[in-house]
């Protein structure tokens, strides 16, 4: 009997002795619990990614030093830790196996994810997976991330997990949304094909774009979920592993090439062991499990990058709403300020409405009326826009307005200023840059207008009394720069406009394609053209959770200038 | 005797019937010059780099289109067209050997950068190198950019290259300083270490942050060079070769694997040929060459993006004094409108200076207080700002306020919005976000204060009368956002500050091999901070020509939320 922990943490990129204070915590716990074995998600010991601090040679230095500190303080225990292996040129994605304080062996991230969000490529060189671990008697294959999603990869990964009885896989999965149940029928498929158990930790929270959910698993050699821990939550998930010993050599000698390593590990008898439970959670519901998201990356940032408390624009509609709803789950209400900021164009309602959200929430207002500031704005430009009429100028000018208010909040109290636009209006560019776009955070960035508003009624089902007013999430959108707007003015209805930006923007569909999904001809033209033409606002937004397939940011890497138009 | 003709173009990223046009008129030219074969850049057709454009089926199916119709005009001439190939995941970066208006055959680009600027392993399957041409009887290697620079890419290449009298590289290689020569240099060592002619022909123009520099090159067998087409511009090089026909075979066979597929492409023997010059231009001397950089990038930016006029805010400093400079140069001085903005803080000799600037390069000046909007600001932020003193806060106000009214003449008026800050600003974060940050392209945001002054001293040189007054010259930088404000106040001297920037930033050497350069301890501490903390507004930044060997933007990516603190 193996009795394995999965310790899915939450370290922060950079922070190498943060990192390692948590790992060896961790480890500490295990052993208490009786485990004989540990293992940490993918680049733990950095945080993930770290992106070009691996062009650093010090900071590849350091790593060296804070995995020598960490693997010090592992006595009595096996355990496996990810780290950055090597000189500047030369890194590899590494997993270090440690055996009572002793590095008995490094596995080599073979398969290096280069898309989407992901650019290891840039950085990593390539291990060949010719490495396989006997602990206990068990042989045990280590992959990290990519290389377990794919059959194509090295033969010697096939080879070495098709050898094993118990396959572990370390990860730093970057959550979206529905990707739980992706995953989970993966690794079930890849136990059932290697008959092997299949044990796989993933890390948990917030860094800069990306949010990792944890909800680490293990699967029996039949595909049988038997361990699944919590969600964007650390924790120590154990579960005991009763493994009849050694495979068959010749499944993993089937390999071409030169031989597969294989480093033996003993196990430590301990004393009786405690007795544990093991969990096997069941997964939130798809619209808590995206709010749950916006909460951790939320939270995360904020703290993360040093601040306690922030400063959230309030209009009184249903993006700004939620964004205040969300920021007081990940930061506590007292931490959340909120303000609302009436232009003449402002309904008097939507102060009401702010002032009622605050009070649900139990966040402060404060009430910083624009008219003035936009008055000698406009007697400061008089000259310049003598005999021209009134359009997109003046009416940025009441966003920018606003901006430079939260902002000089921001810079005598030192919040972080978040952002309230959503994926719909950000896509369009019915947002105004350095006005309602400024700040340190976009909570909703990714998030459809359409998923907004379901967030919003999951978020009030939440408790008996309302939270986001009823009248907020009745009332049509309206960015209120001027008399009697409305978002529909220029936009299709947000439920015909969010299923042609998915396809376009998500999904990569060409236009015809679009249109043959029943929309109408002009406007996927329309929609299509004004997404082209917004890259450059995009391009200096701040960055904001990723909950989908594909996120505007390190996702999504178009040419500003770019001349390409579609014909349909 | 074959004439080799090198169309170094500008092309626009997915602009591809103004592309396609762009390539048959080359074609045109060099067929009535009597070329026997015409080469055209890397990736010429799309633009380069198409980014995730090329992740739309829709946009790789257009290529291919036209690629067809630019074929069908090549009668009578043989062309090599760099274009995307294939369907989304399969795509090659392609070159097409085109004879007579056939597609002959296709070259591969083998070796793929996938760091600094370059993501193409994000986008292109690698070729094998196994495809050689005979063109007329003489044996001709292709390659695409990088697939030249290296010995370790697969063996095909080594010994297509090895078997060939005349070798041929299309590149979209990007601009920095010194790189000429390092391209040179390298190409010149291939001539010599192959026995072979090399023709290289290179992309010409701006692409958001990149920008080429053509500067097209043939070099004989013995590495010396023998023709040079100019630098910055769109240009036909011709030049006629005088190769003994055939080598041997079995320079080409010498590679394991598959055999080096050979195709056959016939010369159509054309009337007397009319009698070319091939130029062999000299090359810019070092200053003169960035400042070029600057206005081409800066120019194609604006009008690649559909913008005619531009608006500048003029401090009367040296920063925006060069950036109305290069726009005067590359956009002409009746579309560039500069805006004094003074302030309370502001010395009347810098608004003196600002018009004498304006006078001298024959610009438009506007001038706009902004006294009256700050005081607004600061009396709708009174009671929030109770018993505070005056910091940062009040002056960021300065500079957003600047910032928005150059935004609102934008909006009304069309113009692009440049900004002015500097590499060495942007590095440490003495600049703005959303004020002096605010605007669509950063013209100098690669050039280091230190540089700064010295492109200005440059452009003064170039005529008899004075462009950048003398005066601002001289005078101590400040920002003016406080009484008597000078940057010394919290940086050292910009002959102390660039060369650790450049040690830190372009370099990446760690903190103790910076002081080991010579450099006060606490001061390297203080700057190497400033720099690590400021990536949240880079973030945010609007993109500027790169200039250097790693600029801020695609070139650098690292994280926001970090920890790492190299300890020194």
């Amino acid at each position: 009997m193996l009795r394995l922990a999965l310790a899915q943490i939450n370290p922060t990129v950079g922070d190498l002795a943060g990192n390692s204070r948590k790992i060896i915590e961790y480890i500490e716990r295990a052993r208490q619990l009786g485990a004989d074995l540990v293992a940490f998600p993918e680049l733990c010991l950095s945080g993930y990614p770290p992106e070009d601090l691996l062009l650093k040679q010090s900071f590849l230095a350091d790593c060296g030093k804070w995995l020598d500190r960490t693997r010090a303080a592992a006595c009595g225990i096996a355990a496996i830790i990810g780290f950055p292996e090597g000189r500047v040129g030369e890194v590899s994605n590494a997993a270090a196996f440690i055996s009572d304080a002793r590095l008995a062996g490094i596995y080599r991230k073979a398969l290096l994810p280069n898309y989407g969000v992901f650019d290891e490529m840039r950085y990593f060189k390539p291990g060949d997976g010719r490495q396989v671990f006997e602990i206990g008697g068990i042989t045990t294959g280590i992959s990290i991330c990519e290389d377990i999603w794919h059959y194509d990869g090295p033969p010697s990964i096939q080879a070495q997990q098709g050898g094993a009885s118990l396959l572990i896989n370390i990860s730093a999965s970057p959550y979206h949304a529905s990707k739980g149940g992706e995953r989970a029928d993966m690794l079930a498929a890849r136990a059932r094909d290697y008959g092997a158990i299949v044990a796989y930790v993933n890390t948990v929270g917030g860094q800069d774009e990306l949010v990792f959910d944890g909800q680490s698993l293990v699967f029996d050699p039949r595909g049988r979920l038997i361990a699944r821990g919590p969600q964007f939550e650390e924790d120590l998930l154990l579960v005991d592993l009763d493994i009849a010993g050694r495979r068959r050599a010749d499944r993993s000698t089937a390999s071409t090439g030169p031989p597969i390593e294989r480093t033996v590990i003993p196990i430590t008898a301990s004393s009786p062991k405690p007795a544990v439970e093991t969990r096997n959670l069941e997964p939130l519901q798809p619209v808590a499990e995206i709010y749950r998201a916006l909460v951790v990356g939320t939270g995360d940032y904020v703290r993360k990058n040093g601040f306690a408390r922030v400063v959230i624009g309030l209009s009184g509609g249903v993006d700004s709403s939620l964004t205040a709803a969300v920021a007081a789950d990940a930061l506590g209400a007292d931490n959340v300020i909120g303000v609302a900021m009436p232009s003449p164009y402002s309904s008097p309602q939507s102060l009401t409405d702010a002032q009622q959200l605050a009070r649900n929430l139990g966040i402060e207002l404060r009430i910083l009326s624009i008219g003035d500031v936009l008055h000698s704005y406009l007697e400061t430009l008089r000259e310049q826009f003598a005999g021209r009429p009134p359009d997109v100028a003046e009416e940025n000018l009441q966003a920018r307005i606003r901006g430079n208010l939260l902002m000089a909040l921001s810079n005598k109290f030192g919040w972080l200023v978040l952002t309230t636009g959503n994926k719909s209006e950000i896509a369009v560019g019915y947002a105004t840059l350095y006005g309602d776009m400024a700040g340190g955070f976009a909570v909703i960035k990714d998030i459809p207008k359409t998923l907004v508003y379901e967030l919003a009624r999951w978020r009030n089902a939440q408790q008996q009394s309302e939270i986001i007013p009823a009248r907020v999430m009745a009332k049509e959108p309206s960015a209120e720069l001027r008399p009697n707007q409305r978002d529909t003015d220029s936009l299709p209805p947000y439920s015909v406009l969010d299923p042609i930006l998915k396809a376009y923007v998500e999904e990569d569909r060409g236009l015809e394609e679009i249109i043959s999904m029943g929309f109408d001809r002009d406007t996927v033209r329309y929609v299509t053209k004004l997404v082209d033409r917004n890259e450059y606002k995009r391009r200096q937004a701040p960055p904001g959770v990723k909950i989908t397939h594909k996120a505007f940011g390190r996702d999504r890497r178009l040419p500003i200038t770019s001349r390409y138009t579609e014909t349909a």
